[in-house]
């Protein structure tokens, strides 16, 4: 994260408006350069998030990290550089940290292949455009866009250059999202009719702290803040919708082969009222009714709830729950018609085998009898120890190791443009449904018709 | 359950035109009788669900059952004879028998007070209304109104008369339910943001049965169908929309104090498609694909969720889900600003007081120690010797006292022909917004503004 990033005030890119629309027509071609050993990569924005992007290629014999780019050089860039230093010892790797612009000259370079963007929620389409026009594969960390038409800029440049990008949902390759995913996809709970998925973290501890360290300890946030509470708690401030749907889409959108075959038509979404964050500053000792954060209003209804309606028939049901005193959990429940799976009991139910009426727990990965022992996902009994250590729990290792393969391979993303479109399309959908007092909206089709041909890539294999 | 109520093709009564509307702002008045020791009471349908009530009635000795009424002569009248025998012995009670509309031979009667409706739900709002017209007091059983009109119908004449209406919802009596409203009312969870509840419940062996047996067996419905099955699966064939919104909704509507200083705003819902009924049948050993049921097509989608605004900032999340095999679930959660409960994990959270980010068993009623023992309602401590046996673990028995005793002391029902009118009022909304692929709608001020005023009623103390 950084001190300087969030100043800028939403300022749209128009390098969009350069590029040629003769290519839109054509799709996008698979990655440029011809097959590799090695990844080049840079990587722009390298604070609390991006140091774990930075820890992992800096392992990873198939990358070589040719540059970082963070304006923050109080923090963030000589953070990144102890994790340099662990890793690479005397090695070189070239800094850009001039200000918020200086991400562009990382991207004039000819020695790298690929960019990661772990920055502020508001650069991260502008970054990716500039990425691809410089010819420059980005992987871009998960948010919702600040607008629609940045969804469609995303994917008419991506067309348009012929450069993919990778969606960084690392969710997706949680190691029981993975293995409910198997068990769909063997037809465990029959044809899949309802999904739920969310996110359900309270972050006022990360919304606030005290400016010097990085969770709570303080009600500061803004100029005064560190890190995220610098720049992500203005969007609680002046937003209202799902600000973060992606952990509990992505997922369930992998399950039902959404822009491959089946596609998210609309959504409705509804805000509670907000009452979690100026409690929070009012409560907190070194807050109180006095502090001048307590007068501040802020949008973000404490829990924002969003009903979407799939082409195939589904429905998901996302929520969004950052204000609020509870227990982590993304919510999960995959439903069909022969049983249902569904995270918060650690439990699922299938007709026929599970015991009328009850669940069954999906137990252990360790325990071959277990729900989990039985459908644990290829990928993690393959990579299980180089995941162990990697962020979340192991699921950040899947997100670099499919980028870095496609790369190497010159084959498409399994979480492609059109899927990071799709998702984060549902923030700005999500604020104008709140907005319009729960009127339904369309979503569009930024496959633009493909996705009743493109055919599902992710979880295939134990490759990537 | 009826072999003919369901034969009536939803005609609409015209009593309510014949009631002079100058008494319409006057409001309901307490009930006209003065208070009593006994309540004379007649029940209109003893199927499967009323001859539960009726055995609660016989059971009382402060109410004189008078009269039953069905016109199923094979099943139900001799099914509630046998009850009759059992408690009353060779004391007479009247009976009506003759056809679908016998039911206002009964209302003529000059000693009854009271009758209980639990018929078909196309009959529950042309008999309440009825009975007001005839001076009875109505206790209505749960479903969702076949038309918004038929809620304003309930509300319009019971204020003409000043005949009070009061809503069978058992659930609301539910005693982990009423620990959680005595948690919300005593603060535990902080100020109440989000809540949730529903329907969840596998009716595919209530749907379609052989004929003979009450549950499962078969796959018939309609005229070949018993009990329920002759009935209540046509709606499942014609209608798509939360058909049963009162379990989940009654519960929560209490406890953020709806129509009591707050009221349902608008609402949303969309429906997954529809497999589960067609699949049972198809699947079914006397079903298959070439059984004549293997060609209905059920409208009714298998998950059916709904999305509220409520006037105070809360939302409300309802599913409808009877269609699929699952364990049974109301769904419940309660979230506030301090903690949260649900009731799938049988657990909660509190702020402070839960190890943090860890939730907590909500316990046994037999603890004292647990929350459950500590916030057990008083109504079940009073009552929990008398409410043992009675139907759905005891709730039954409350509902029927709080009819009786409200009669006997001459005061306002806790849940009333507004609630009543209101919880009925989401199934028809609920449709429309599928129907219209999600749009929101209004949701009708059935207490013409005296919400406002109106102070909460339910669960106030141990007596009813």
């Amino acid at each position: 994260m950084s001190t300087t990033w969030h100043r800028r005030k939403f300022i749209k890119s128009s390098a969009i408006a350069t590029v040629g629309i003769s290519a839109l027509t054509s799709g996008i071609q698979s990655f440029a350069a011809p097959k590799k050993n090695k990844v080049r990569m840079g990587l722009i924005g390298v604070g609390a998030r991006g140091v774990g992007h930075l820890g992992l290629c800096l392992r990873r014999a198939d990358v070589e990290v040719v540059a970082i780019c963070d304006p923050d050089t109080n923090w963030a860039i000589p953070n990144a550089r102890k994790k340099i230093q662990e890793l690479y010892g005397n090695k070189k790797v070239a800094e850009y940290t001039n200000g918020n612009e200086d991400y562009l000259n990382l991207l004039k370079r000819d020695d790298i292949d690929a960019v990661i963007i772990a920055t502020p929620w508001e650069w991260h389409t502008v970054q990716a455009i500039a990425a691809m026009k410089a010819g420059k594969t980005p992987a871009v960390e998960v948010c919702g866009a600040m607008d629609l038409q940045d969804c469609w800029d995303l994917v008419n440049t991506s067309e348009a250059t012929g450069v993919p990008v990778f969606g960084m949902e690392n969710v997706c390759y949680r190691r029981d999202v993975l293995a409910v995913f198997n068990m769909v996809k063997q037809g465990l709970f029959g044809e899949i009719i309802h999904l739920q998925g969310g996110y359900q973290h309270d972050l006022r501890g990360v919304k606030f702290n005290d400016g010097e360290h990085l969770y709570g300890g303080g009600v500061e946030f803004g100029e005064k803040g560190l890190s995220e509470a610098k720049w992500r708690t203005l969007h609680s401030v002046h937003r209202n919708g799902d600000l973060y749907p992606t952990h509990g889409l992505g997922p369930v959108s992998n399950t039902i082969d959404i822009n491959r075959g089946n596609r998210l038509v609309s959504l409705v979404s509804m805000a509670t009222k907000s009452r979690g964050l100026h409690k929070y500053i009012v409560d907190h000792p070194k807050g109180g009714p006095n502090h001048p954060n307590a007068k501040v209003e802020f949008k973000l209804g404490d829990i924002v709830s969003t009903l979407i309606k799939c082409n195939n028939g589904e429905t998901i049901m996302l929520s969004h729950d950052t204000n609020s005193p509870r227990p982590y959990s993304l919510n999960f429940r995959v439903q069909g018609t022969e049983g249902l799976w569904m995270d918060d009991q650690k439990s699922l139910y299938v007709q026929g085998k599970s015991p009328n009426d009850q669940w069954e727990k999906t137990g252990d990965f360790k325990d071959p009898n277990s729900y989990f022992g039985k459908y644990d996902h290829p990928l993690w009994k393959r990579f299980e120890k180089d995941a162990s250590g990697a962020g979340h729990g192991g699921m950040d290792y899947f997100v670099i190791n499919a980028f870095v393969e496609c790369i190497k391979r010159g084959v498409e993303y399994p979480l492609d443009v059109y899927d990071l479109a799709t998702w984060y399309a549902i923030t700005p959908l999500s604020e104008r449904s709140v907005a319009e007092g729960g009127m339904v909206q369309a979503i569009p089709d930024f496959t633009k018709g493909k996705w009743m041909n493109r055919k599902p890539t992710f979880g295939l294999s134990d490759e990537y």
